[in-house]
């Protein structure tokens, strides 16, 4: 396995010159595009390591489908999925289009930056600094890894500059889908989206997925396993922005990706793979990283499908 | 004259139950909806006056030829017209979609909310009082009444709902469009529409208008030629919102209305018209008061058509 | 007069090269570029003419507020405007997008595409020749020509590449819009749009619309009062595509263009003016044909503004 | 197995008042809506029947991943992509919005009715009739019944009402996304929906995709296994019309459904699910069907995610 994480870091290296860091928040466009690093954690808790694996990264938009945990922890589903749909969306990720066409105004999907910052608003605690530590301990929990806290510096870049997000907050707050007060729940989700994370902690947090909600450290339950089938549902049919099909006829693995560079991928019942490379295609989604996952999943013949 | 101003308003009260006072303003809701008056300042200072013409209301939407107009001095016609466009659009006045769809992501025309709030952000001034002041100043030279001024109670109801036009100044300020701190806009924005006007203002702004930019009570210029003839075109292409098409049809006049209930019109070389009556239509027009100017334009054959 | 004619005429010709004829249709495509003609026909039956105004062009869209008339003779108005509304739109003359976002499903106007093919489909006659004899006499009326006919060769192109104008079609008939058969209708659109007339005939047209409905040549009335004003008004709010807005800022007058090159404008009591040149602006408005009647607004100050 | 099909279909009869059989067709607004079958043939040609297994529909939609396999036999695959995207989409299944919309017009995935228009226009053939024949083939050896066709009145029915997806084929052959005579493929389009099959038809192609490509009852290849792959990926990302996403939390298998009341399923190495019944539910698919393969799903932990 370690050879082969080798090769496929190997291999990924020859795209890294197709990608491009994240232009629009000033802090994530310093990122050094030649990074690259994977880490895999299997369901019985081998680890394997390649290139800049213990790099740090912020979260970006890996942290939806954990959000998305917590707040169907602290609300009915019946209530997240009447504001929030289930459907994948051919639109970008930052689209406004479809909460003005759409009847119910509600965002398709949580993996959608609509559809994660209306279930930021659903995560329960009696101020924004609350919520923050429970977002924070439910990733540290998963990560396995107590120190996990946000960059600073990429949460006040993301905050200043953050106008389409704040669009798309005050739309759902004119449209009655976002609880309470728009910049606190912007608060929350920019800091969540600046949690500062490596390869090694998205693997162990994947591999609780690919568990079906198993620690594969303490091998302890950490999360119920209906909610991690439903987010690797949402991770295979939109995870990976308007190119989730496209990755799911490629290498057919839920995933999550992020603008800050790193993929969360996981395979049932076998493993977490995290990756990370800063430099990104044209649709939000990390090069070199998906070209890893790609190798990992033909040659161990990983695809769920 | 009088009698026939006196009819308009006779026939239009049969109306006044088909309207609604707009519910999304909670300080405009309350607003009576059995309310009508109307205005009539011919070029040469005569006046003419009907039903509740004293009463005053909020200017809203009113606000925005004059906008424009003082944007204009401020900047290049080029300049305000690379960022604003000249055209109608069939959407609400609130629509998003095309700030994504078109793109240059800039709003279709002054007249719908989303270019009226760009418009402010290029008015001059080196705060946000400034800004009022000078706006201030140039609404009252129009209406020749040196008192107005803004509600306070309807201007902190709009900043503390108005989500929507939140949103839009975030997407435009997101997509390079709109100058300087969004909240600053939106402030003046929201204490422009929340300027306290009656029938007798607008019809003397209107007045104005319909002379080409001369006072009827002083005789002197107040406005550019060229600038009174700019905003005429608007107001027939696009200033009853989306029903703009109907009206130029039913009416033929250049006409703003406001959802404070308010609707100015200007019948080239003869007169300006100020109406109110609270009761609004689906598409946000008062409909008692487009029954006033049906009447008159028919009576008095006032089409530009 | 007839020198201030030439001089515009002079004047637009310097931006002959700006334009390029429409590609779309394959038969337009061989038009010469430098082809520019005008005329104008005042409502006391003076004609002024300079350049090219004997060469013949198919009429395209100009023929939209004609065949919208012929409608209205033939149907009530409330029956029209339920299924072909009255409002301009910010969108491409043959764009599909409001067909399906509009609750109604109908066409914004008459004068963009989906409205105009609607609006044939009202058109009464027991099959589609008897339909476009009644078309071409109403034009042969109205242009004072009784020799007026359609352009098999651009017709035969029209039909073989008119995809668009099918799906438009078709689109409308599942919404329950368009009546008729499908293929009826659309042979009986593109052979309308295949009408050859010169500048001549277009300025008589407009000359019957300044006028009221009154024929410059017979001073018979050849069309009613009220048909005429509404499709001024039309002309205005939508008659240069999605350049209306800047259209009516720049020249202040009710105007129909066409593809084919020509635009025929009317100046409300005083005289009809027909353009022609075959080179297009991206929105498919003739280059040369705007920059003529630019001249003649700012030197006759012809604008209803 | 038996039992528990029993008892899927038992559960399922529940909520056959639910659903209504398609209205838009009028041949398939006939269909008996308490019509409900439901058949199982495992990878090991073990079959399972229940209900009204054996009557025959329509395949409809479920026939478009089959059609897709033929037109990538036919055609590179960087072809057929580079006309039709491979992205699920949150628009209906019929919408025309997105072709508009997209910079290169194509349709966002080949399950959608606009991708499979397009797709079938890829088919090889000299004509239609060759088409069609190659098709039928296909069709025939994947299911192992050499007597399928296609209903002479459904296709007829089609035919003669199918102005929406005539809209879709002349908007892409605008486009110069459609090969060929828009006619002709449609008819191939229309003649494949109206195809005849029955539960036990579409269980066994749905087992050759669950072998990857292997025939049950034969045990020769039928299917390349990277076609069964890549078609059971958009049958998880799109199959179910635009609730696919909240099916794949639901059931969590590879399914397509048409509006003919028939889905079909599939359990990747274990089994191939056929279900009918005609009343749909407001987005398309079979109210009962899905019923089915939900019962079936949980009590035998079938889900793949």
């Amino acid at each position: 396995m370690q050879t082969i994480l080798e090769e496929a870091v190997a291999y990924a290296r020859n795209f890294l010159h197709q990608g491009k860091p994240a232009s629009y928040i000033p802090e994530l466009a310093k990122a050094d595009p030649n990074l690259l690093g994977a880490a895999i954690v299997t369901v019985n808790g081998e680890t394997f390591f390649s290139g800049d694996y213990e790099k740090s990264f912020t979260i970006q938009s890996i942290s939806k489908p954990i959000a998305l945990i917590l707040a169907l922890k602290d609300n009915s589903e019946n209530y997240v999925f009447s504001r929030v749909g289930m459907e994948p969306t051919g639109d970008a990720f930052n689209s406004i289009i479809k909460l003005e066409t759409e009847e119910s105004s509600r965002p398709l999907n949580p993996m959608i930056n609509a559809g994660a910052i209306a279930i930021d608003s659903f995560i329960k605690g009696r101020n924004t600094d609350v919520k923050l530590n429970r977002l924070l301990d439910f990733f540290r929990l998963l990560s396995h890894n107590p120190t996990l806290t946000y960059d600073k510096n990429v949460f006040n870049s993301e905050s200043e500059t953050g106008f389409r997000n704040r669009a798309l907050a005050n739309f759902m707050k004119d449209a009655g889908i976002l609880e309470g007060n728009v910049e606190d729940v912007l608060e929350l989700y920019f800091k969540q989206c600046s949690i500062e994370i490596n390869c090694k902690d998205i693997a162990t947090i994947a591999t609780v997925l690919a568990s079906n909600g198993i620690s594969p450290f303490t091998n302890e339950r950490v999360c119920e396993r209906h909610y991690t089938r439903l987010v690797k549902t949402f991770m295979v049919t939109c995870g990976m922005y308007d190119a989730s099909g496209e990755f799911a006829v490629k290498v057919g693995l839920p995933a999550k990706s992020g603008v800050g560079g790193g993929i969360m991928a996981t395979v049932p019942d076998r493993m977490g793979i995290g990756v990370f490379s800063p430099g990104l295609d044209a649709k939000g989604n990390s090069v070199a990283g998906m070209k890893v996952l790609e190798y990992l999943s033909t040659r161990l013949d990983l695809s769920i499908f």
